[in-house]
Order: structure tokens, then C-alpha cells, then sequence
């Protein structure tokens, strides 16, 4: 039988991604290494503003995945290294570019690269950092993991169109809004564990297997990430409260309140979100009606239900270190406060 | 000996693209119908905006190179299409970026795609494309093509930030300014002309001579593209004339206008080109100027020069029409007036 996640953090300690840190430690070393290699070009405005995202402390979420996936799998070669930094710079390259689109202010705290440097040479330092990690997966010269990562770039970008297609659309479907979260976060979480299995020539049930646990624990990710714009504390967080709600972005507490909600409601989300006519004490407003609706709570209810599907996708493997920190990883994601 | 290129347009037949053309046509069909597939994306925005580019009038002169390299090499195989698909996807996403980063209205004489679905959906779009070339190219499952492509990626977007870096620098030097041009634009048209080599596994020096010839082919096309922006027909040109000048772009003309001038006119520079102050007359002052130092002839010289070379770049090819063809490329480039 699959291990049931807790429903209730308070009931279990604290989920950690330590043993994922202690797992990968020594190859991000190297990781951060290649990443934070001034060398990568000799444009100064390169490595100056590509720095300023990638050593800002994010978590490395995703290379540290693929490497704990390749432990997993045996993988006895040497290019797992640089298959996760590349992953990390595609990571990157999105972020730079989402922040663009998303006319963003602060990321983890910081200024974004665009209010220093500007959107233009946020867009060209993406594009640089993503034909950088081409480059590096095409020096390891796996034909499989070029395959997942250069479907996922496609894809990802697909889904962030998808959700400029969406934005201020109050008539947006959960399962469309499912298709995008799945594009947009789910797809490099999938492709990141899938490599180990791909780089490590592994039977294709292993392959589809940590696909599946990357996808679901990509879409948990992405459905807390939504939860707690409307619920999280804004320090913690590293950018505001609030911010999906004044950029009229459609996420699934929005959704569920919009479908749950009356006429009278429904108008008020018309005019914030559809029309970005935003005023003072409107964000308490909506975060008023999402707890009358349960739609912070239910959301964190799917995340938790996805999070179960990544957990049993592991199921074939046997129980081993690699595992329980992957298995580790999921209720770390579900349970974050930031 | 190598053949001069003829100085004077006007003592040799007109040079044409139709040779290149007849070589291609039939590829190119099938080109066509894989860049204007509308099933390439289920996200309504992609194709429609990809078209308005894709299918806009451009010349396809680098899948059109792509393509004659791979006859030229005599490449029997079936990738050939597909390579030079995912070469005009890749460059119609740095048209998409480059008309965010440069603010452009006008391209090929219609609306940019910013103007029309504005600069959130060209970056992304833009990012679609660019993965959707990697994953062509993937399929075709070449590594030596994937490291010449990929490596090209990395290398225009580091010359798009060299190139903002030196924005509105009238201290721009002219190598500096090669430099620009020679990742910006020269890599992608080098790249173009070496894949068919490199896809056809032909001796290293006649891939070396590929990409040199593609290389200084796309140093000439862009130098008289930097002419033609001073001298040029608008209504030919497909955009404005001075559009360099209003954008504060560094160009040759300007370069060497700049360094021939008296302390009066680097003055009239300064408040142009660095500080954007730009009155009425100041278009035709400048033009004025570059006559006056022969800045638009000495860089069409350069040009002239950069395409002897890649002239000379295909001697050791045996005469065949595929030369030919690639060699009426390079006059048909300097000859252009739009």
C-alpha cells in the first residue's frame, strides 16, 4: 500500500530538504561551480546579471532533483553534472523571462534583474543562458536527455503563453488552468527527474515512473506557490502578498471563489481581476471570500492529492535513500511557508 | 585567382537570388509546410503570431543557405528539411526579441508583432520557438549539427548584449562593432552554411570553409543592412530609414562618421546617437555627414570585402551550380536595396 500523506503538517515533523542536500552535496559543488563560472562569456553584463538570479538563494530545486534521480538510478557516468546545471540555467532563462512578462518587482526578496538592469537585457541574458544550457547538453551528448529538456523548453513556454492567453479571465477552467501549471512548472520538475532515468539507460518504467513523480510534485509545487500568494507572510515569501491578485493573474483560489461565489461576488472578481480596478482593502476583501470558500484550503487539498501521485510513482523503486529523500522532497514542497 | 566581387553594380547583370531558388525549390516547399503548420502549437497565440512573422515575405535566405550547403555536399539523408526549419524558427525568435529589446514598429514593412500582440507574447513566443527548433533538431538526432546550432544560440544572444551594452557609445570602436555583428548576425548565417557539412560528415576542411564563407557572408549582409539604414528607400526597406539613427544604434556609418568628424560634429553625435536628443533636420545632418567623411561608401567597401572572402571561402569546392548559386548569394547581398 502507498504511504498516505499527512493532511495535517502539525501531526508529523517538520519535512526537510536536508537529506536531499546531504544526497547531492558534493555535485553541487560542482554544479554551483559551472553555474557561477565568471568565465561562461566575456559580455560582462552576462555573468553580472545572470549572477545576481542564480546566487540569490534559490533552493536549486530542480538540478538537485535530477541529481538525486540519477543517484536513483545508478548513473555511474560523468555527466549528470552538468545535465543539472543546464537544467538550473534553463530554470533561469524562464525566470529572467517571466519577470519581464510579469512586469515583477521583487523575486526572493530581491529587485528583480529587469528594475536593475532592464527588460531588455533580462530577455537577451534569457536567451543567452538558454542556448548555454544547450550547449552544455549537447557536450554530454545524450540524445534521450536532449529529447526530454528540448521538449520541455517548448513546453514550458507553451504554458506561459497559455497563461498570458488567460490572464484576466475569470471564465478560466480549473483543468485549464491545470494545463498550464502543468506546462508552465510541472514540465522542467518532470524533465529534471526523468534525465536520470534517460542518462542512466534505465527500462522505460523507471523513465515514466520519475516523470510521473516530477510532474505530480511539480503541479503540488505550483498549487501551494498559488496558495500562499494569498495566504503566505510576505518577509518569508522573499516577494509580496497579493501580487498574483494586482496582476489579475488567474490562479485556482481565484477560480474556485469565481465558481463558488454569487453574483455579487462574481462582479467584484470581474472588476479586480478581469479589469484591474484595484482599491484599498480589496486583496483582504478577496482573501475574505476564499476562506469563505474554502478555496486556499481546497487548493492545498489538490496540491496534497498531487503530492500522493508522486509519492506512489516512486512505488516500483526499491526503498533506499535516494527514495525516501525524493519521498522527502514532496512533503517539504507541500509544507513550506515560502 | 580568386574572382573579384565587381565593385560597380552597374557594369554586371544584376545579381539575383533565383539561382539559390531553382536549387531549393522543392526543399523549401516542404519547409514550408513545416514552419507554417498549425498544428505545430494547441496555443491559439503561437501560430498565429509565428506567422505573422514566419510568413511575412521574408527572403528564408538561411535555411536557404542550409540547404544549398547540404547539395553543395552532396547529403543524401532526410534531415536536411528539418535542420533548416529549426533554422528559420530560431531566427524568427531573435526577430521577435530583438523588436521588443529595440522598441521596433515596422519589420518587413508591416506592424511588428509586438505592436499587435504586444512585447509579453513576442518574448514568449519567442522562447516557444526557439525550443520547438531544439526539439526539430533533436529529432533529427545529429550532435555534430546540435553543437554547431546550439553553440550559435548562446553566441547571437551574447552579441544582442554586446550590442545594448554598446548602445548610444559613440566610443564604440569599429572591431568592437565587428564583434557585435559577427555573433548578432554572422554566427547564425556561418552556422547555416556549416551544418551541411557537418550533416553530411565531410572533411573538417570543407565544413571550415562553410562556415567561413557564412560567416563573412553575414558580416557583409549586415554591413549594408547598416548602409542601406542611411541610404535606403523606405518604402523598399520595408521599415524607416534611420530608424539606427532614432534607436541611438552604434553602426559602422556612424563609427567612422564619428572618428573622421571635427569636435563640432561628435558633438552633434554625442546629442544624437548617446543622448537621444534628436530634432528635426538632424536625419538628413547626419546623412550630410557620412557623405561628407564617405562613411556609407567605406562600408559597403567592408562589405565588399567580407564577401570576397567568403567567396574564396568556397574554392576549394569543385565548380558545380551549387556554388554558383551560393556565390551569386554574396552579390546579391551587396547589391541589395532592401
Amino acid at each position: 500500500m502507498a504511504q498516505i500523506i499527512p493532511l495535517d503538517a502539525a501531526r508529523t515533523p517538520p519535512a526537510s530538504l536536508q537529506p536531499l542536500f546531504d544526497l547531492v552535496a558534493s555535485d553541487m559543488e560542482a554544479i554551483n561551480r559551472i553555474i557561477l563560472d565568471k568565465q561562461v562569456s566575456d559580455v560582462e553584463l552576462i555573468p553580472e546579471l545572470a549572477h545576481h538570479l542564480i546566487d540569490s538563494g534559490g533552493k536549486r530545486l530542480r538540478p538537485m532533483l535530477a541529481l538525486a534521480a540519477c543517484k536513483l538510478c545508478d548513473y555511474d557516468g560523468a555527466g549528470h553534472v552538468r545535465v543539472a546545471s543546464a537544467i538550473e540555467f534553463m530554470h533561469t532563462a524562464t525566470l529572467l523571462h517571466d519577470d519581464v512578462v510579469d512586469e515583477s518587482g521583487l523575486r526572493r526578496g530581491k529587485k528583480t534583474a529587469r528594475m536593475l538592469w532592464g527588460n531588455q537585457a533580462s530577455v537577451l541574458v534569457g536567451d543567452f543562458l538558454l542556448g548555454q544550457a544547450f550547449r552544455i547538453l549537447v557536450d554530454v551528448g545524450s540524445l534521450p536527455v536532449l529529447k526530454i529538456l528540448s521538449n520541455a523548453a517548448a513546453v514550458i513556454a507553451e504554458g506561459e503563453v497559455m497563461q498570458l492567453a488567460a490572464a484576466n479571465n475569470t471564465a478560466t477552467t480549473e483543468d485549464e488552468y491545470l494545463a498550464i501549471i502543468n506546462a508552465k512548472t510541472a514540465a522542467l520538475f518532470s524533465a529534471a527527474a526523468e534525465v536520470g532515468a534517460a542518462i542512466s539507460s534505465r527500462p522505460v518504467a523507471e523513465q515514466m515512473a520519475l516523470r510521473a513523480y516530477g510532474r505530480n510534485l511539480g503541479l503540488a509545487f505550483q498549487l501551494v506557490d498559488d496558495a500562499l500568494d494569498y495566504s503566505g507572510d510576505s518577509a518569508n515569501l522573499g516577494k509580496s502578498t497579493g501580487d498574483d491578485f494586482r496582476e489579475g493573474k488567474i490562479t485556482l483560489p481565484v477560480i474556485l471563489s469565481f465558481r463558488r461565489g454569487n453574483a455579487e461576488e462574481r462582479q467584484f472578481w470581474k472588476r479586480t481581476i478581469a479589469e484591474g480596478k484595484i482599491e484599498d482593502g480589496d486583496l483582504e476583501h478577496a482573501i475574505g471570500l476564499m476562506k469563505q470558500h474554502k478555496a486556499l484550503e481546497v487548493t492545498m487539498e489538490r496540491a496534497r492529492s498531487y503530492g500522493a501521485i508522486a509519492h506512489d510513482a516512486l512505488g516500483i523503486f526499491s526503498d533506499r535513500p535516494e527514495k525516501a529523500a525524493m519521498q522527502e522532497v514532496i512533503a517539504f514542497c507541500l509544507h513550506r511557508s515560502h
